[in-house]
């Protein structure tokens, strides 16, 4: 099966990669697509967004990044992905991810979205909160890649 | 992939058909365990159960049938599964899902538990509320397989 | 608009009061359908939960009480009436209320259920706790009708 | 009853046709109050929106369509109306309403707030991720009426 | 004890009057932080904000105010609590505060959060809610501190 | 300040003794009541249920044990505690909480409850998913404290 795992990844954090280690296991393929959307104001340039995830996940080999700027289900297909992968953290993300499960599945029957919970430790870890800790120059080790850490103490330096 | 589909059934509903034909399309196998718990009162044997199960879903060729009264995860690795495969139909299942799913990757690190949602259309057909109506005679038709229905006739005729 | 306002009751409380005056100022009529479920245990016997219903609300003359032992549904039929009319006090009850009024939408396509929220101040005031509470003969004037009240002293006197 | 059914209708969705058709059935009039706040950024002028929804309920004859910019109670009041109805698609949206139910209610003692719930066919269709759908130019029949997918075929073309 | 109690207060509601009445016969001092970020539009500037807070707790003399914009854990420090103590009026508000009370809990592992349910007669009122509502012009006494009440009807008086 | 911990402690799991451990170290004394109500079925004694939180707890030297059947706030008053502390783990257990809260406010208007959240890492392990798998002899180290772990193999050996 193949698969295809969106997000911002603004940045990737600890729970990013827990969830990606753990389908590369289960899937042939692991597409993770980048959003690049207009409309969106990210911290990080979409090139520093994929270079982190590589740097992160360079112990895997059956994972592709792509940067995207259209719909999920459009990506989707041209990669020939059977499923979309969504990781939750929150009943309030579950509403979310089922209101665009069901959109998704009326765009593009054949494709299931799937999803998996996020491991309990990294429960509190989203990357909008990571930039708020760390833009008060606060330690996020063990929350966070260390590239991303690095990344974060040069943007905040005093 | 290998899925276990793990659920009561008591009975099947169009709910779990859908869930199973579109999950048959992805998975090489699906498993449907029927559980089979002392602790639990059913409306229906767990040779009805299954043989429910069977004659709605005649039409598939890889889904077996099992009944079983110990954990899943046990279940799991017995079969070779590579994940549990679970439906949610709404978000008071969603905290329940996350909890056992959470407890089963502790017992069982290397199965992962994925979540599909419910066909909208099927959101209030739980099994527990089509035993309800149908003991009062009420007319389920689109909502239970055909077997189900004559079934539930035959118990509640007056 | 004539309105079913189905429960059980056992025992009324102030915050089903609340819920019966303000709809029966928008109604021409509200009937409310006292559950007389075989499966259920009540504290109450249906006479007296009846009992109690008609003198907390003595002062309206427009609402009728019904016990029922049938679907909501076909009693609202018989009854003419227009919409089904339940109170919510709190999110975990919503989701059994969308579940019902959707079943119910299928089974009666023309009846419709419309959702009023329980006054805040009575918003921990439910059937259930208050009967727990009575057991340990503490005072919740103010949260139940003085009928009810009486009832309860005189079930629990020591 | 008189009731008023405020919102955005940014655009229309076959959402709320089913709710205002089901709710004109049951109320003498309905006025539907659409939202013209200086705060928010909408897609359509104020005059696209009320001639969507003009257009898409053409064949409803109790129907009154306001622009307002006021309170809805205040404008509930001018009109005579007895009840408030919102429609309510998720859990999420629960909250929400339950907030303003009681906020109103203390604005206004005599009107009501009645909730009904949304279809579950169009349980993912909202406003918001139907304009985000269009966008990518992908065809959303059965979710929006006509009139609005001609304007979104417009707006969106290349 | 010694208490943090960090928010926004734009403006201090009876809500947030409640609670700091109700922790402060229970904390030795509670220390009120009033958020000062360039990121968020305030209404009412850090002083007046202040300002509100000192007049309408004016009764209390264990309550002291701090204007801060750095994190809640750091300031706690420096103040040596014990505890953050949070009041949660919903269910949505609690996800969100137990992710914070987690991340804090990573920051400042000595440090407790401890959360306070708000009284249910202020279910419905939110800083945000009674700004909307006072910009038109409705009276919100018994909602607000009588200073609140003026500095509004000063700022949206025609 | 003295707090009151109530609980059935069917058995006592490492996310309870997190919560003892952490609300030890704030409060002067905690007593720990242990419900001994004659509604609910237990799988331990009330004996062994405070013996294995005597055993979990040894090395803390402010916590009192308590055998209850009353209300808590019963208790909490002769105990002159000044606050009820509750753990939470999950949306579900909130809405509960916040009810019995109010209620407690209602029956105790000085006595406050007060929340703290579970360690993400037991966020799973409730007593009784712990007695479910127990019965299935999987070893649960980790997640229960010695003593339990002993007296399942002793009661589930085969």
């Amino acid at each position: 099966m193949i698969a295809v795992y969106p997000g911002s990844f603004d940045p990737i954090t600890m729970g990013h990669v827990d969830i990606i280690h753990r389908i590369s296991v289960k899937f042939k393929t692991v597409h993770v697509l980048v959003a690049e959307s207009t409309d969106k104001v990210y911290m990080f340039t979409p090139e520093e967004r994929v270079s982190f995830l590589e740097q992160s996940l360079s112990d895997l080999n059956n994972i592709k990044f792509h940067l995207t700027s259209g719909l999920t289900v459009d990506f989707a297909d041209e990669l020939k992905a059977d499923v979309i992968v969504r990781g939750i953290r929150a009943v309030s993300d579950f509403e979310y991810e089922m209101v665009m499960a069901n959109m998704n599945k009326n765009l593009a029957p054949k494709l299931e979205t799937m999803i998996i919970f996020a491991n309990p430790k990294f429960n509190f870890v989203s990357s909008r909160l990571v930039k708020e800790i760390a833009s008060h120059n606060r330690d996020l080790k063990g929350l966070i890649p260390d590239c991303v850490l690095s990344a974060f103490q040069k943007k905040f330096a005093k």
